[in-house]
């Protein structure tokens, strides 16, 4: 067994976006090395990985031939191929989190399943084979999720009534009651080889509509400290019932009646993670790196309230990327720029993200906002 | 010209050690490309840097073809190519910290006339052409330091008495009156392209009389408001003095009788400011891009205090480098890790180090000092 710092020692990360990135940019002082397999030759992680491999991630082949060599194996993106996952773990190579997870993960109905046969709250929900079906079934009123391929908002229909159940996804969904929701908030959890665990703590979103993706979060929630200790060992219990080796965001609604509900994880470090960077004594990014090299769990505690806010290219404007305002940003003290190095901008694509640190949640988020408008994404090339 | 955020716009590092390896991980969330030259092919930055160069950066013709395809030069090792640099800032290359600069700092006897010129206040010293004639008419008690080629306490001597005077510097020395020391102090500072300034809290040094290394220190410095503020203001003119672009670590003398008396300036990241990375609301290193790419300088306040204790390598161990400990460092909270990548250790070599955070300097220095003995830097092959 080779040691994780010994020189040949390599993690492969199965897709090259920004989540990879930030886990090579932990990696680096603990001088991991990664080696990163993603479709696209100019994605994030492609000038800053150990080795890069240009490849399909989904393909069996590409996953097996990319995997094969590696001593542990890890995703920053669900959407992989599992069978060459369940490939390379029979001839022995480390796959965290678990190909078996991911299956579940993978596949939203299986996921709902999943937590309802491990006691784990969930909105109320049934499978179907398209969502006619459901409305059909379930009733006018619901939220429909594709069952496969859904990330980021995408794959989500929001049905309000009759008038609006057009266009519905012509693929297996899962159909679920749409919860009166005061939050949604977000816990982290991690879990080592050997079962130790540690919890982040938790994390408020609030959402953009109209691009569906989480457009502000701080750290910790505004929730009473008995909700969030109930949050802490509800995101506990998910990951013990997926016996996950990894980190895994616990994505719940607070719903209006005080009650908490699963609605999804993701088993790997998380968008709601990113100011774990600067505002927690260990970041999700080291604390991942710890759980699948089987290394002791970091403290989680804040040193700081925090906030986040994701810099989205603008409306209007595809293309080859331009930032405006980057200097403006710089003059924040306790805002910190995290640019993704993608080459090209399009509406609502997650560009970059600034946290900013305060002495209040309050004056987090204010400087999250304030700092966040200075910086603009756009293109030379307007459409 | 081009924006630092452009995709071909690109920073040469002339040197490609640990200062290189931390930059790049500094330069990584804003985006900016680091290329490094060094003549290790398997130098820290190796692996590390958007490109690197094997070739001398002491070398003329291996800094200009390095350089001229360069939007900005820096530097992480003072000891480079000086008239190479003045052949690539004729050439409109931005050469930060300037070439004028360098070439004061690399000879510590122009150093040592620079601080007399700008009444910086430094340890009485007069040149000599070697160890001889210095101790000849200067005193059979002094500090011996060779004006070229010092570093990392290389380079310096130590004459108590006549006994004492053996094996003297065969090669110009400065000569300086062996100051008595109460502390040694490290004041970083830093300049922008138009002038704008920013200064680090003071950092306490301890000195391994040894390894003649820098063995721990902390920040803040214990000394007294009063103190603190003359620190900085002599950090602050003598960075002007300079004209510095960059960063530069003002080390000093606080003598017995509370005087403060400039050492030796280092116009790059410095090993005393390893700690600002998880201390400081900006590290160093991002504080060295910003000045070098004209942008606004970062609030260099300390988030808490903290200590920083170098990892250094066995001694009787020389070879290709094991670790052993490092998962017991990790169950500190608040030690941070940061290990180098070079493949063979030495003894006393820097292989890496742990910065600890703490609520009282006390707390900090104890923890770095306990998690900082639970790493061994070994070798498979003793000697």
């Amino acid at each position: 067994m080779r040691n994780f710092f010994d020189k040949d020692f390599t993690v492969g990360v199965l897709g090259g976006g920004q989540l990879g990135r930030m886990l090579i940019e932990a990696a680096g002082p603990l001088n991991v090395r990664l080696a990163v397999l993603d479709p696209s030759a100019s994605a994030p992680c492609s000038e800053v990985a150990h080795t890069f491999t240009s490849g399909d991630f989904a393909d069996f082949d590409a996953v097996v031939n990319f995997g094969k060599e590696k001593d542990v194996l890890t995703v920053e993106i669900e959407h992989v191929s599992v069978p060459a996952l369940y490939a390379l773990q029979a001839e022995g190579i480390k796959v965290y989190p678990r190909p078996q997870l991911l299956e579940i993960v993978q596949d939203k109905g299986l996921q709902k399943l999943f937590f309802e046969q491990h006691q784990i709250p969930t909105a109320r929900f049934a499978l179907f084979n398209n969502g006619q079906e459901a409305v059909a079934a379930f009733g006018a009123q619901c939220v429909l999720k594709l069952r496969k391929g859904g990330y980021d908002g995408r794959g989500v229909q929001v049905v309000k009534n009759n008038d609006t159940a057009q266009n519905l996804f012509d693929a297996p969904v899962v159909a679920e009651e749409a919860v009166q929701i005061d939050k949604e908030l977000s816990v982290i959890v991690s879990r080592n080889e050997q079962g130790e665990c540690a919890v982040f703590p938790s994390v408020e979103m609030l959402f953009n509509p109209e691009a569906n993706l989480v457009e502000l979060l701080f750290s910790p929630a505004q929730i009473s400290e008995a909700l969030e200790h109930e949050a802490r060992t509800l995101a506990l219990k998910t990951a013990a019932a997926f016996e996950l080796t990894g980190i895994m965001a616990v994505e719940m609604f607070l719903t209006k009646s005080g009650q908490l509900m699963v609605n999804e994880v993701a088993p790997r470090p998380h968008n709601s993670g990113h100011h774990t960077i600067e505002a927690n004594i260990t970041s999700q990014y080291q604390q991942h790196l710890r759980a699948i090299l089987n290394l002791p769990p970091g403290d989680t505690s804040l040193r700081c309230p925090a906030a986040m806010i994701n810099v989205l290219g603008e409306k209007g404007h595809n293309g080859p990327v331009l930032y405006q305002g980057i200097d403006k940003v710089l003059e924040y003290s306790g805002a910190y720029i995290h640019l993704y190095g993608k080459s090209d901008t399009k509406p609502y694509r997650k560009m970059g993200h600034i946290t900013a640190l305060g002495d209040t949640v309050g004056a987090a988020v204010q400087k999250a906002k304030q700092a966040g408008e200075q910086l603009k994404v756009v293109s030379a090339i307007h459409k």
